[in-house]
């Protein structure tokens, strides 16, 4: 990490996150200049002294502007970045649904997909070593996914918005994590359909492409 | 549960739920007219035909409007309410701030101390059943919060927010799951501020209330 003075809008992440992809994906599409400094949470990265001295709750996504501001959480990371921009409802309604899906990815999908991706492609822990419930439980996150996907194209509104930023960063990678995404056909397609308009690549499980 | 009509906002909850009392402050706080209807969790109140034909997610809480529109996830409610209010700062940065301590609830709070209180409190399991990680990563929020309030009246901006709101709702029970309120004394401080400035009650250790 480097402890030059910034010049623009700098996010601190670290590139297997998906949270950290969220805001990064977001400044892309949105064409905002910025910076990106990789800091490497396996081995540490965000308990250094100098880290914490920009996040005390040392934790990744940072996002850092010139004038000394700060902002952690990457879902409102990606809200401040995409504000007045189509990534963000006009309707006041449609912005409440894009929400609950923020807060729900953080509760209900997050813990359990990618906790799980953690501790079977990052700790290397076998199957019978990890809870049983974050399968289940991850497994209930996608085909509430499902659910929505069966009847419409985005999660929110007719085009790309903030929530399918969100929900697709690990659920691209969610075969990471031992999920069979094609159970929930859907979703899959709804994947491909995101990656597309960020101009992504695609996460393909067949060919154990990780990011 | 009751099945009629609705005329007005309804919104679904379990009283003894942190959660739950968010969209209710709120739309007290504001004067915004609504029903409270009370979904028992822990009879299963969430998971009957009638209340997943509400919200397939079977949570609560839920608002609920008589054109039919229903929106789950309590920050998400709780925003909407109070689009336009001074429980949303204008400044669009300290809105985003707001929205960080949010979504920071629902990932690095609630998950610890809620669930704790719930443990202990509700299933009255006994401490050596409880994962040792439920105590040591809720002092570690309620630290982090401290280290905010330690400078600040407010955990955004001059005056009371959603994000007070959000975050007083399990510290001020947090004595309900073992947690030691007191070793916080600008927390402490600050959950008599949020009450007062909610005209809630207090919730007080010493006399073990508990809503």
């Amino acid at each position: 990490m480097s402890e030059r003075e910034i010049t623009k809008l700098t996010l601190y992440g670290d590139s297997i996150s998906g949270n950290c992809q969220k805001p990064r994906w977001t400044a892309d599409y949105l064409d905002i200049d910025h910076d990106w400094v990789e800091v490497d949470i396996l081995n540490g990265g965000t308990q250094t002294e100098e880290f914490l001295a920009l996040n005390p709750v040392g934790q990744v996504p940072l996002a850092r502007w010139p004038d000394g501001r700060a902002l952690p959480q990457s879902n409102a990371i990606m809200l401040y970045l995409a504000e007045g921009s189509d990534l963000i409802p006009e309707d006041d309604f449609q912005r409440a649904q894009m929400n609950s899906w923020l807060f729900w990815e953080q509760y209900s999908h997050e813990p359990y997909i990618a906790v799980r991706r953690f501790k079977k492609h990052y700790l290397n822990l076998p199957d019978d070593q990890i809870d049983p419930d974050l399968m289940a439980k991850g497994r209930r996150a996608l085909g509430v996914m499902e659910m929505q996907l069966t009847w419409t194209d985005w999660l929110v509104g007719s085009q790309l918005s903030c929530a399918d930023i969100a929900l697709v960063a690990y659920t691209r990678i969610a075969h990471e994590g031992g999920f069979d995404i094609s159970e929930f056909p859907n979703v899959e397609r709804w994947v491909s359909r995101v990656e597309g308009a960020l101009s992504i690549g695609h996460a393909n499980p067949k060919e154990g492409i990780t990011l």
